[in-house]
Parts: C-alpha cells; structure tokens; sequence
C-alpha cells in the first residue's frame, strides 16, 4: 500500500549520479565517476587538534543548541576572508548553512513558486536540478559555452521573464569550464538590467591550479546577487558546512527558511571547523590541494591526448575537479558507460545535467579522487572502450 | 529595494520562542523561556574521547561525504535499541536527519500539498508548526487533554478528511502532557480505520522520572506510521542528529527529498555519535539526566503550589522538560509576560502554540535548564507577578 505523496515528488528524482556510483563500488573497477575531493587531502591531524581544543575548553557550549545564524565567530572568519580578496560582506550578511547544498533548499523555500522560471546552465550543476525541483520552477536553458553562457540566449530569456539566474561561474561542475573576465561583466550588466536575482554558487574557486584568479560576478553587480560558499572543496566535505551571503531582509527571510528546516547547523562541526580555520595556514593548505589536483589533470589530459580518439572533444579546466567529453553527434555515453564499465571503467554520461534535455553525445570525468596510475590505466581503458564504440 | 518572495513566505514567521530568548540573554533574569536540555547533563568527556577516536583512526572517512541514508552502524544501533524495547524496526527502515527538526520539512516536502489538511494538537509544538508551515497546508487543531486528544473532535476532522496527525505523545512541548495508554490505542484505532497518516514525534518520551514508560502509537498501528526520534534530549542538541523512521518507498520519497535537501547529514557528527554510543553505557547516563530533571520538576511544583495563586493550573508531567499553566479565563499571558520581566523573570506565552488561535491565558514553564536554586527564587518572582497581575 502506497501513501498518496505531494504532487512536487513527481518531479524530483533520486540522483543518477548516486544510483551509479553503486555500481562502481567494485574496487576493480577505475571510477571518474565521482565528484569526491581526495581525501589524502583532508587535514585530519589538525582537524583532531581542533576538536580536542573545542570539546576540551568549550564541551558544553559547543554541544547545545545555537542560533539559527551560524557561529559568529565562523562568519567574522568567512567575512576577514572575503575581505582579503577584496569583498566587503559583514558576518551579519552571512548565514551559515549545512553545506552549501542546504542554501539551494532555502532559494527554493523564499523564492519559488510553483511556475517561476528560473536559468539554469546547460549542463548545470545537479544538486541545483534536484534541490530546486521541489518547488516545481520552469528551468530554462541557456548553453554554456567555452568561455561561459551564451549571452544572446540569455539575454533572450531575461527579457521573457525570469527570476532566478543559477551559475557556477568557476571551474563548474560538471563541465570544468569557467566565465571569462569579460562574460562576468556581460552577465552583471543583464543582470542588472533586467532585475533578475543572480545566485553565483561557488565551491571551486579557489581551486585553480594555472592561470590567474578572476573576480566573482558578485562583485560587478549594482544590485547585489546572493553567492554561495562552502568549506567541502578546500577543507572536508563531511562536516557539510556551507554559506550564503545576503543582506538585509533576503537573510532573514533565509534565517526562517533555516530555522524551519533543521533549527541550525551542527554547533560542534561549526565550532571545529572555525578552530581549524582559526589554528591553521588554510592559504598553504589550498596550495597543496591545488598542486595536487594540478596534476592529476595535467595526467589526465595528456593520457587524453594519447589515448582518446579523434573526434572526441574534451575541456582543459585550469582548476576544480573535472573534465568534459563530448563525443560526436549521435553517439550515446549511456551506451559507451555499458562498454566502459566491461572494461572496469567508469565516468557519468552528461545527460541528467541538462534540465531540458540533450547532452547524450556528453560524459564527465573526475580527476580529484584517482591516484595518478590509476588515471593512466583508466584512460587508457576509456580509450579504448571509446574506440570500440565508434568503430 | 526588497525581492519579489515565494507566497509561502508570507505563512511563516520567525520564531517567536527566538525573539523571546533574546530578550532573557541578561544573566539578571532568571528564565523558564528556552527548551534546551541543561549542559551540566553533556557527556563531555566522554564525546571528546569519542571524537579523538573517529578522527584519529577514521579520519579521512569521516570527513568525506557519504550516503544520505546515514550512518550504516549508528542506524544498526538505533534498530537494536529499538529491539530492546520490543519495536521490530530494520536499520533499512531508518534515515538519519539533521536534527529531528529536519524530518518535519522532509515529510512536508514529500507528503504536503499545497491546502492539504494536517491535524495538530492543540496546543502543538511550534517548530512543528513553523516547519510545515512552509508548504502551507491547512491546519487542523484537536485539544490536548490532560489523557491525550479529544477524540470525538479528533474523529470528526478525521471524517472530514485530512492527510496526516502529527502528535508528540510523550511529555509534549510544549504542554508537558501525555497520552493514556487507552488513548494510545483508540488513537492508534482512528487513524487505522480512516487511512491517516500518524507522525509521531518523541524527543521527550525517554526522559521518564515517575510511572511507567507507554508503548509508543507506532506499535498499536496496523498501517505503518512515521516515527522520530533524536539524540538531542539524551546526549546533545549540538551535534544535530536526528532520525525518522518510514519503510519501503516511504523511505525512498524521503531519501530523494533529504539528497536535494543538503545531500546527507554531517558524516563527522554521525559518527561521534557512533562510537559514543557504541562505547558508553547511555542507559545509566539517561538515569541520570531523568533524576536531575525529576528533581528540578518537583522543585519547580512544590513551589508552584507555594507561590502560585488559586485559579492557576499547571501541569504535572511525568517526564519531559516543560510545565504548562493556564490562568483564569480572560487573563492574558503576554501582558503577565512584561510584569514578569520586570521582576526578572521569564517564561513563553502560550499563544504561538495554538496553530488555529486560542490560549492567550497559557503558558510554557522549562524545568531542565534551570538549577534548583533559580527554580526557588524564579517560581517565587512569578507567583508574585501573578499574583500583583491578578489583582
């Protein structure tokens, strides 16, 4: 017997993503399949001398509840960093959130109404497909070139109406590409332009391991936008302990949506994590990350290069944790994952990225979370799997 | 310049429990207001050996992300404690939440239309109130007596139609009353014989000082309700680790709505409350917080009963955290709120607990958090209150 469930359900599904990584929970089997960062990356002795510190001195405090807001000492720490990138935002524009997954949820709770057309890159990130799926908006579509949206679509769209644009500006997932200097401003300026609330997510900034640092759309725009942080890319996932920066009375609006949803964020993850923060050289830590995953796409593009046929265009990130194939039109990845996964390979085919479909000709490949011979002998086993399925 | 918000923001209000905390953060007054469990009762030392533990030899595991189900051997350990008071619940059956809070917005976002009806008591808990409130159903109010819900009132919603009765059966906030194990069964009955769906909510239902411990609804169901529990009344709020309980594709709904929601619940905190779980005997550490709670409970009535003048009823829960006193019709608990803070003393009008209006003349007394000597002077300065309001 089956309960009668909120029409909303129809339209959210479980993630592909998640159903295929029990799949390649196989250890023979090479898996790009993920979007995990490495965990030898993680700083776990430090991260052991910080809970010692808060539950040692602060136990009792660091094991209640807290305000709905987010440790206050945790988001003077998030605003000084801003501060030093040159972003003035006050710890009282922050609201810490459990992970940055959970801001998505509270957009869906204070924007959406069922209808609302929201912009979406295609492909976009699917944590945002899904998260805001619930509350039943229009996605609408705008392609995601090299060098970032298509400004003639997404200048079309705005002017039909829309009230959310959703981007991932930096190294997105999961393309790998990011907005150049230029498209930044173009994007600010339509924003502006037509009032349109623009949700900048960005968890891989700083990871970028070649060319220079480019500023966020944020800061190029008249009204401000709502940007999104998270401390899962450059300290631990795990503690799932994200950000939302928006003033005024946006934040208190998301404060309610928050204090509806789980009351708070973990007040002893918040606490370690700020004491890490606090305790630690993060600038030198995100070096490491960066050096690391640096490499590992410099293998991966250059087994790539050898390895992969022709006909079989691929992005070249300067930074975050993945890269982008498209095979030639008409061919199907879902049907390449079958051949792949025969020769203990794994990756996941592009098509549930694209709100409105198309994509099937495209893959995704992580290149974070496999040691550097497995990236080779992977590739090499893609390569061929691709070869073969061509021919 | 405000934004355009979704129309469900314009049902939910900031908690006003919140507003009012802010208020008693000076230490000069001694306040019944908040729900928190006394910090004294955290099992500090023992969660810092516990956390030394999981990051020392598990770090890197810890701190990654991990499946939206929880914790496979936290949920083992929920079910066998389950067993152990004969409830035959698989660890399959059970997701982990952030907090207990989050299985409320998790059920609306699976089960609650838009006008859908949902029964409440009458008085109900806020949070509850506050969290559905986002998917802007219609609530129903049945009265909580001093045995449980009205039941001819109860049957005549249930006639009418209505999707799901949320109740907290044991200790409830914020009325501190419990239902009869008649009450229990003829509630269990109701919701049988007209296919509602029972949420039951029991944060409190350990935290027994007198009598003897209920079967819960869930075990006189014959259709499977939902069932929440929480590690936040008996070892700490802060980690935030709640859990609901929901079968075959209850679960899969609920699974799909907690990954779009914040993916999965900190993987850090879940396994801190593991290994303390695993590694303390929490039946003797919960004997002790029902005897300190106890104490304080009969500290607080014996004043009571002192101070307070005729025509006020309170309540004499068996267990929980709250008592809950009603002054003579026509008085107003929010006007007796400002006399009280002006002799420095705190307590939550009864008003926001009425989902559909009513119980101006109520109020919510908190036990827990307050010592022995504070609960003297406190209730004394409150019976002068009423009394001088009274008069």
């Amino acid at each position: 017997m089956s309960d009668k469930y909120a029409s909303r359900m129809s339209s959210v599904h479980r993630s592909f993503i998640r159903e295929i990584l029990k799949v390649t929970a196989d250890p023979s089997i090479i898996s790009f399949a993920g979007g995990l960062p490495n965990p030898r990356m993680f700083p776990v002795e430090s991260m052991e001398e910080a809970a010692r510190e808060v539950l040692g001195i602060n136990g009792r405090t660091s094991m209640q509840y807290s305000q709905t807001e987010g440790d206050v000492e945790l988001r003077k720490y998030i605003s000084s960093r801003y501060a030093s990138k040159g972003l003035d935002i006050s710890p009282d524009e922050l609201l810490i959130t459990t992970g940055s997954q959970q801001c998505l949820d509270l957009i869906g709770k204070v924007y959406l109404d069922k209808g609302d057309k929201i912009v979406i890159e295609s492909p976009g990130y699917l944590g945002a497909i899904q998260a805001f799926s619930i509350f039943e908006p229009q996605f609408v579509s705008v392609s995601l070139e090299s060098d970032g949206p298509n400004l003639e679509e997404l200048e079309q769209c705005f002017k039909e109406g829309v009230k959310i644009f959703y981007a991932v500006p930096n190294f997105q997932n999961p393309s790998g590409l990011s907005y150049s200097l230029e498209k930044r401003k173009a994007v600010a300026e339509l924003v502006d332009k037509y009032g349109v609330i623009f949700v900048e997510d960005d968890p891989y900034g700083e990871l970028r391991f070649k060319g220079e640092a480019l500023p966020t759309v944020y800061s190029f725009l008249k009204k401000p936008g709502l940007l999104l942080g998270s401390f899962s890319k450059i300290a631990a996932p795990g503690f799932r302990i994200g950000w939302i920066v928006a003033g005024g009375d946006r934040r208190d609006k998301l404060v309610i949506a928050k204090q509806a949803s789980d009351l708070h964020t973990s007040t002893v993850a918040q606490a370690i994590m700020r004491t890490y923060m606090l305790n630690n050289n993060i600038e030198e830590h995100i070096a490491i990350i960066r050096e690391t995953y640096g490499r590992h796409r410099d293998i991966m593009v250059e087994m790539i290069d050898e390895y992969f046929p022709e006909g079989v265009e691929t992005t070249r990130p300067e930074g975050g944790m993945f890269l982008w194939s498209t095979l030639p039109d008409g061919c199907s990845s879902m049907d390449l994952f079958d051949k792949a996964i025969a020769k203990k390979v794994a990756f996941v085919p592009g098509k549930p990225f694209y709100a409105n479909g198309g994509g099937e000709n495209t893959l995704r490949l992580n290149f974070s979370n496999a040691e550097p011979d497995r990236i080779e002998e992977g590739i090499k086993r893609l390569g061929e799997s691709i070869r073969e399925f061509l021919n």
